[in-house]
Formats: structure tokens, sequence, C-alpha cells
């Protein structure tokens, strides 16, 4: 096997790390190369799924010997603490390794240290090797360990002229059956999906991770929260089925904010408590208003249909803007076709304190 | 120089034709190669602007005598009657052409007939190549002439969550230059503007086509239409400038419909008798939603901006749908990225009578 560079053994780790989404809350997604002394490839592994083993111990497990000398090539600093598993950096020192390529620290207190006990031990360790990808592929976890409340992202669907449901409130099927299997493939990459107690009342949506083709639930379901600030939630809401776990999040329980409702800051610290470090908002349009307006969103997206209605409840209400100036400002980062609609990601610009 | 093929020349007269939109109604937009015997390019030319020379005249006053026994390929049927030039097929027939390649038969009552009067002089006709590319190129004229009103086009721009202007009203500026500039460039392709007298109220648009960075004016401008039932227009509003002509359409002028508003389609087949082949409708969002509900639209196109309002007038109003079943249904031909927006490109599709 031909001998690989560095640059392109992280470039691998990355992929392989991506493979991990969705499962390894409250770890991140972390990729392993292990290429022996001559630069050939001789271990990979990434983290599976939390409780498993993490990318280090995988790839070195396939190495065997042959990791003695090496260069482990690794998308996030490895651990220092023995949590579900031991530390990684002793596993690298044990396998003999020499040198250990990173792509981004470890923000995590608990778990950081890996590079100073590596070089303590005499590795060589490189730091910041195409971090900005690696950052790229794990941002919504290491968003969320680095200010200790989820990454948030906003789905909506709505019509090319903005609306979520037509003027008698029917919005079945505003999107493709193929974007509606993508949402479902979204939440399988996050740790929990959050949906107003109004949403819950007009569309008893089940919030789980299926296959729409064959109804077969995802292994892993993300954390069902309903934000209802007076207690609402019907006894037999669908979102309270046995499918996946269910929150229901009131403000008596959560704190209030000013207006009496569910205090949106508190109610992200307790998910990330929980252990939640992605999150999707789903829905209605006045809690997507309401996150908005705070600032707690971190990716928009937006599935667009090729329909107009012309009347009908918008996908988003009450923002807190009242003139241009003031208007969120977002930058598009894709447009991808899904079915015959349009999927439209955009992170909010960072807005001057 | 090497010789071409017919369907690459028709490929080449295709792109002549386009360079003549915008300038050439109340004519179509033609192109034309002149193939000498060996199949050599000896003429090119594409019709400029309503008055000047036809395409074809153009490539046989560049090939002269080459043009004998030659081929002539062009986009449309070659006129065959008088008008402020000599019918074509006379001039091809003059120079010698044996062989005339036509992608779109023309489908003008009064021009056509080009075909059957070469074909009477010995002159070979085909009929047919990259039709549906040339058909495209001049979709606005071929779909105006057949059916005897003009192609309209409805462009508005919105946030990303569909809001044309924020809640206090504001509303510049929510695209980008970049976008304003396309928009300018698209009103340069069209005979005339469109708008509803509430927007000229609530803006005071200029509605002409200029050089947003230095005021320049496009030299062609076109017709400037307001919609305006009751014949609000104030006397001072900058449509009335002198810059381009205007009409300020009147239900007493035009004709009203059942609601008392100036009849659409009495207002398009005036349109189209005073020359109008393509139309550009600007706003606001009632107009757009009366024309889109009575089927007049014919393609769609949205500058949607990387923000979001969350409240403020929509880009759309009353279009006639009251539940999902009945929305207007597109298909998104085009996704484009102008600046810091995107410029979505939609079709009515044809609904069930």
């Amino acid at each position: 096997m031909a001998s690989v560079s560095v640059d392109e053994a992280m470039r691998r780790a990355i992929e392989l790390a991506v493979r991990g989404l969705g499962a390894t809350s409250p770890n991140p997604v972390v990729g392993c190369v292990l290429l022996d002394a001559d630069g050939e490839v001789v271990g990979e592994g990434f983290h599976a799924y939390a409780g498993g083993p993490h990318a280090e111990i995988v790839a070195l497990a396939q190495a065997g010997t042959r990791a003695r000398g090496g260069t482990a090539v690794v998308t996030l600093e490895p651990c220092d603490h023995t949590g579900r598993t031991g530390p990684c950096s002793h596993a690298l020192i044990a396998a003999g390794v020499a040198r250990v390529v990173v792509a981004v620290p470890d923000p995590n207190p608990v778990a950081s240290g890996g590079a100073a006990t590596l070089r303590a031990a005499g590795v060589q360790v490189t730091l910041g090797v195409r971090a900005r990808e690696a950052e790229a592929g794990n941002v919504a976890w290491l968003t969320s360990m680095r200010r200790g409340w989820p990454y948030l992202i906003w789905k909506y669907a709505a019509t090319l002229d903005g609306r979520s449901a037509a003027a008698d409130g029917t919005s079945m099927w505003i999107t493709s059956e193929a974007a509606r299997m993508d949402v479902h493939a979204l939440r399988g990459t996050v740790d929990a999906v959050l949906a107003g107690v109004g949403t819950v009342l007009a569309d008893d949506p089940r919030l789980t991770a299926r296959n729409l083709r064959d109804g077969t639930m995802a292994i892993r379901q993300p954390l069902r929260v309903v934000v209802d600030s007076s207690g609402r939630t019907p006894a037999d809401a669908r979102v309270r089925d046995g499918a996946a776990r269910t929150w229901v999040a009131t403000a008596a329980e959560v704190g209030a904010g000013p207006d009496g409702r569910v205090d949106l800051a508190a109610l992200l610290a307790e998910l990330h408590h929980r252990g939640v470090r992605a999150a999707l908002l789903e829905g209605g349009p006045t809690l997507a208003g309401a996150f908005l307006a705070a600032g707690l969103v971190d990716r928009i997206v937006g599935y667009v249909a090729p329909k107009l209605l012309g009347a009908g409840p918008t996908a988003l209400r009450d923002a807190g803007v009242s003139t241009i100036a003031d208007a969120i400002d977002l930058e598009i980062t894709d447009v991808t076709r899904v079915g015959p609609d349009l999927r439209i990601t955009a992170l909010p610009r960072k807005r001057e304190a």
C-alpha cells in the first residue's frame, strides 16, 4: 500500500468522524487514521456511539504492533480521562506511537490534557492540521462544549412565499416526501427535537426519527421536548407515546422569563446538563421567533416548496424585528434540491454587542 | 476555417439570437449563421432592434457571393412579408442559398409562409433543428404571438421568511445592490413594467431600467404601466416623469372585472395590441395575487435575501388559494446566487381545466 501524507490522512479521518454524527452524544464525533513509520495506513477508526470505543482505540486495535514508531492522525485531541473507556493518551503511549497529529484541541475541561500527557511521554504532538474542516464536522459538539448550551438548528418548511399552512390551516403536505425524509435524517443527527405546545395541539406530531416509507424507527431516537409554559400537552398526545423519551418543559419546572413563558436560555442550559449537544427546533413560528430574537439559533435549515399560497400562517412570527435595519442577517451556506423542493441552509451573522 | 455541422451552426445561431433580447419587440429575436457549400461559416447575424435588418440580411451582407449554393441556419422561419424591411425569403433566394435550416416555424400569421416560398423556389427547407433550445431563447415572443397576450414575469423581492417589508413598512433595501442591478437588467429584456397603484403610492418607484452605479439610463426603456383602477396615481409621481413612456391603466379605460378593478385579461390584450410581448410585473402583493389567481403569470423570478423579519407585509397576498390542495404549483427551473441573495426562477405548472 502506498504511503499517504499526514494531510491526506487527516482528510480521511474527518470523513470517518462524520459517520458517528447523531450517535455519539454527549461525546464528540472523532476519526483516527494510524500511519506506520513508513507512512502507510495501518489502522482506521471512528467513535461510533457513546459508550463504545474511541476512534483511537479502534484504529490501534486494527494496527496492532505496526503502530509502533508510527503517527496517529486524529480529528480531536485524544482524551486524557477515564470515562466509560480508558484514556486514549495512555493507549497511544502504550502502543509506542511516535507522533500524534491533531486537528482541534479538546475544549472539554474534563477530558482535555491529552496533548500534554503525550508530550510528557516523549510523543511529538502537532495541533491544528485541517482544523477548519474538522471544526465544521464537529461544529455542534464543539460549539455546545465551549459555551455550555446546545447547538440549535431551526428547521422549517414553507412555500416559496413563506407560508407554513394554507388559510384554512391545512399543511399536509407542503413539502415533498423526499424533503420529509430528509428531515427524519436530520432528526437522526441531533440529540433532541423541540416543538412548541401550539404545534403539538395543532398537528399532533410524533417527532420521532423514522423511515417514512416503511415506518421503521431509527435505532437511536432524539429526546422529544415540548416547550409548554403552562402544561397544556394532552395526556394522549402522540409525542407522549412510548416511541422515544419525552420531556414536557413547563415554566414551573424550567423557570419563566419576564413574559411568563419558559425561559429559553434556562431550557437550553437544562438540555445541555442532560447531555444534549445538538437540538432541532421544529416549530411553531412563535417559538422560532422567540429563539431567534434571543440570538439562540445557530443554524437555519429551510425546506422551501415550489408552491404559492398567498394566505395562511407564516413560518416565522415575532422575531423581535420592527424595522428593516434590524432584520436578522444570515449567510446562506448551502442550497440543495431535495426532490422538487429546495433545502436552504443559513447561519445567522453575529450581531454587534 | 474548418467546416461546422448544421447542428453546431444552429447552436451558434441561438446564441446570436439572444443578444437581441429586449430590443426587438414587437419582433422576435432571431439568429442566423450562413455556411458556404463546403460548410464553412461565411456569415453571421442577429436581429438587433425593431426596424433594423433581420438576422438573415445581416448574415447575407457579410457572406456576399459566398452564400451561393450554401446553407442558411436560422432560429426562426424566415419572414415572407414586407414590413419595415423586405421579406427574408426573397433575399435568401436571390442570394442563391441552396438550403435553409430552421429551428422554429413562425407562428405570426402576417409574417409566416417563408418556408413555402423558399420551397417553391427550389430551396431545400429543413424544420425543427434544435427547436427546443430555440423556443426557450424566444419563449416570450413565441408564447405571446401564439395566444395573443404578453408573456408575464412576476418579479418579487423578499426575505427568506417571505416578507417584502418590515412591520413599520421599511423595505430599503431588502436585497443587495447586486440583486437590484440584476432587476434593472431584467427590465432591459422586457417591453413593459407593471406595478399596482398601491406600490406607486407607497414607494414612488421610477420603474426605469438604469445603471444603479452611475444612474445612466438604458437606451431602450420599457413602457411603464400603473394598474390604477380608480385613477389615484399622483400627478407628480416619479413614474410620470419624462424618463420613459407611461400608461396609467384605469378601469374606465381598460374595462373592469366583476370586482370593479381593472380587468387584467383586457389589460394584457391591450398591451399586446400596443406591441408588448414580454412584461415584468413588479408588485404589489395584491396585484401579483390577482394575476396569479387568474393564471396569467408565465414565470416567477424571486430575489430572496438572507434575512429574517418575522413580521411585516408578505410578497404575495390573495392568490385565490384557501386550502393546501389548491396551492399554486410551480417548478423551480433555476437557483442562482446574486451577491448574497438567491434568485429563484420558477414556472407555474399548468392546471387541469
